[in-house]
């Protein structure tokens, strides 16, 4: 759409794209990969605020007057993305009003989200957050195989409490749990869901 | 703006304006009054997701296709509003793209105000959240009056309990310790910051 004023970048897994404070001066867009947006608080503790899947823009708010970044952007696969500037988006946007509106349902998309996830936060346990989080990704990123559903991507028991809001080690003591009672396994160092109807059963809590 | 399009209407202190699953057919502003918009669970356990004072829209998510209302909206005060169809509101906006952008950046600020407490409620004890709720209600509502800053609205700890995501029952507890500690007291039946600078210090966490 914008032609010679898109243009590409590519990052690494773990590599950091932008960190709060920085000028918003782009809007970007995943072409390959995920992006992960997270919060971080001065004492290093982290929550994952939401993941950017292939076809999706983040840093959005560049266009709509934002000065500086408020979250943090990383890689969590190896990224393509491409990105246009601040300026060139905002004067796109002024002759073509659809992607103002096409971008605040985007927006009123993702604040519908996390009044969800505020929701569970405060009345779900650890377990029933996990199950949830385990069926959507493995709604989005799993593969049926032999003995159940696996997922494509790696994720670490970090970045699951990251996006459960829970600590590292209560999320790797809950996946213990679940594979002591045969819900979820390793498969070629990547995680599969065993018992995909009995996950779901958690997930309702 | 709209003039003979822009209807008036009231509702008192208590009284449901719209319910979850209601058809989202209307864009409100508050004129006068507060309206809590809130998530309520199946067991009736409830949230408050933001409190709009006069001025602020809500329910803007009906002019972007929502199809039906996601949260629960209730007059805090005696309220005035007044309200525009859907199907005015877009068409409106789409001769003042303007408008747009406006409720994209009011919607991006909602969404980032989410962040923030998805942040506090996982890292932050309910002290502190509590210490920052007062903070907020003594700058948005407080006056200065002998003996400290006086809440001019009403507040019950229910309702402090959904801003913080804590129960009735917890919120009163450490009211009562706040309480003890010199920090808040009543002032004829409304309430009183009596010390001002010790809650900013148990605001920080």
């Amino acid at each position: 759409m914008f032609n010679r004023e898109v243009k590409d970048t590519q990052y690494k897994r773990g590599e950091t794209i932008f960190l709060p404070g920085d000028p918003s001066d782009a809007v970007y867009f995943v072409k390959m990969g995920r992006v992960k947006l997270s919060h971080r608080d001065k004492s290093g503790k982290s929550v994952t605020i939401r993941v950017c899947e292939p076809g999706e823009p983040f840093g959005e708010m560049a266009a709509m007057g934002e000065e500086s970044r408020s979250l943090q952007a990383t890689a969590l696969d190896d990224v393509w993305l491409c990105w246009v500037g601040r300026e060139r988006f905002v004067r796109f946007a002024e002759t073509h009003p659809q992607i103002t509106l096409r971008i605040a349902k985007l927006i009123g998309l993702h604040r519908r989200e996390l009044e969800n996830r505020l929701e569970e936060m405060l009345f779900l346990d650890v377990p029933t957050r996990l199950a949830r989080t385990l069926v959507k990704l493995a709604d989005q990123h799993g593969r049926e195989v032999e003995g159940g559903v696996q997922l494509r991507i790696r994720i670490t028991h970090r970045e699951l409490g990251d996006l459960i809001g829970a600590t590292r080690e209560t999320t790797t003591a809950t996946m213990n749990r679940f594979q002591r009672d045969g819900i979820v396994g390793r498969e070629r160092g990547k995680l599969l869901i065993a018992a995909p109807e009995r996950l779901q059963e958690l997930a309702k809590g």
